[in-house]
């Protein structure tokens, strides 16, 4: 089994200069964040864009959506900011047979303390047991994505409002 | 959804006193890892025994097993040491409707490099997605208990020779 | 022997909160990395402000060096933002049999990969050791405060050009 | 300024490897501590013996206290098991006008949570200020050989009974 991973640049790829710079956004870490984890499983890493997602428009999310089409593999991982990974998400509906989970961190990978090792490995957890569909894993939850939203007050995403929970 | 943790020790749990101690198995892990990666699922945390996986016996397997059964939860996770979790998981086959997940470390919770924070939320995301049955959740793979073994030589757990991949 | 350490806030201090949020300053660091090293001397926290030390104005400069004055404590330990630490610690001079050294970091101490830990540690060692004066703990070296400049381009504290080494 | 590093193995440099294995000495871990503080000093680190202190013999001792006498460096930083760290200590007095600081730390400098970092930077700030002399830098304190003890029970180095503070 193939996992194809695309990286949208967010939180969890920040990085920290220094006092004179701004906090930005850096390599991709997820390529690490296997390594560290020991991980055995073919893992295509590709780096669509490296962006805040408060700064991605329609034109990022076509891009996207074109590289999962154009890609021959059905399981996919996407990581991306939280601000607007809802938004990527249902972007990405209706792609056949394909199994796309995106994920982020609340915390940048790099910090000591980091929802990141968690988010990824619960994604690609997912990723194996998924029928098709989009989905968001995100503080321990995995929920198709016209079914999640971000509680930005409360720090985490959950079942959007109107939808039940299985 | 409520998960069910119960936990049996292993690397994951090891901790280090100093040079005149041997290397003990501690507190359970799990609970900091659910902290530190800000899930927002219930879960119920129980503690079954404290032991390296190689000391471990028929009679903590029928315990964890009764456990298990006696427990109303549909989702299931157990947090294991390494070198029997094979067997541990086969031995908790044929548990009606239940969804099980076996994960643990190679290198103990408490480390700076550890994989147990990914496996940790890759049996996480599995157990959300999966069809009633045992499994484990280790090196990012995740595998029927049927169809996995630990290749102590590589470091890693993988399909067991004689299975074929989907 | 008790250390009286005064916080200024900086790089070493600093914290994220989301996409949205700019990265601040936050609570002093130095009473968590002087108990994660086990320390036994007896160290009396303050802090003084929470700023960027490029935000840093001479009226701050001053409070500090009143405080310092003031507190009957001869060794005193400060942690500060790096852009500006050479002309706080200049400020501080003739402050009597005081024995002043200042630290920070060039990563926030949040971080998995930081100096601040060491950096902390290199300057209480050589408080210990120092005659009275006014020093800068960075990079590894301890450098009197008219003997020392910080290289921005190199990310290091070193021998200010013109000064001669020991 | 150039210090020399000599590593005698102990609790600092320890590794595990897992369930089968026991937790062993493994390579030098100062360098590394070293680049991740960002140090800007010459530091020439050679490994002497990579073991628990507690197997440490008089051959051992006199094989370092050699290698010290033979070494041109002024300024000699130990790395070093704390069972016997007082021991050794003692055992290199009157060696001229060399400036010796023996470290190592109580948690193995892999663990998340390590008073290594902090150790070793705390060696070398006093290393650069203290008088000719053998010193032990461990629990935050830099005391002199003949006036150190280690307190197993309470997990630190303190003054020796029947030294007075200065």
């Amino acid at each position: 089994m193939t996992i194809k991973i695309f990286t949208m640049g967010g939180t969890i790829d920040k990085i920290y200069f220094d006092d004179l710079s701004t906090y930005e956004v850096g390599e991709p870490q997820v390529a690490e964040i296997l390594r560290e984890a020991r991980v055995h499983l073919d893992c295509e890493v590709e780096e669509v864009i490296r962006k805040d997602s408060l700064h991605m428009t329609e034109k990022d999310r076509l891009l996207l959506r074109r590289r999962i089409e154009a890609n021959p593999r059905r399981r996919v991982l996407v990581t991306h900011g939280t601000d607007t990974m809802v938004e990527t998400a249902r972007y990405l509906e209706n792609l056949g047979d394909k199994v796309i989970v995106l994920t982020g961190s609340l915390t940048p990978a790099r910090f000591k303390k980091s929802d990141a090792p968690f988010n990824v490995g619960c994604a690609i957890g997912a990723l194996q047991a998924l029928e098709p569909g989009v989905y968001i894993a995100m503080s321990g939850r995995v929920l198709p994505a016209d079914k999640v939203a971000k509680n930005r007050e409360a720090g985490r995403f959950e079942e959007a409002p109107g939808t039940t929970e299985r």
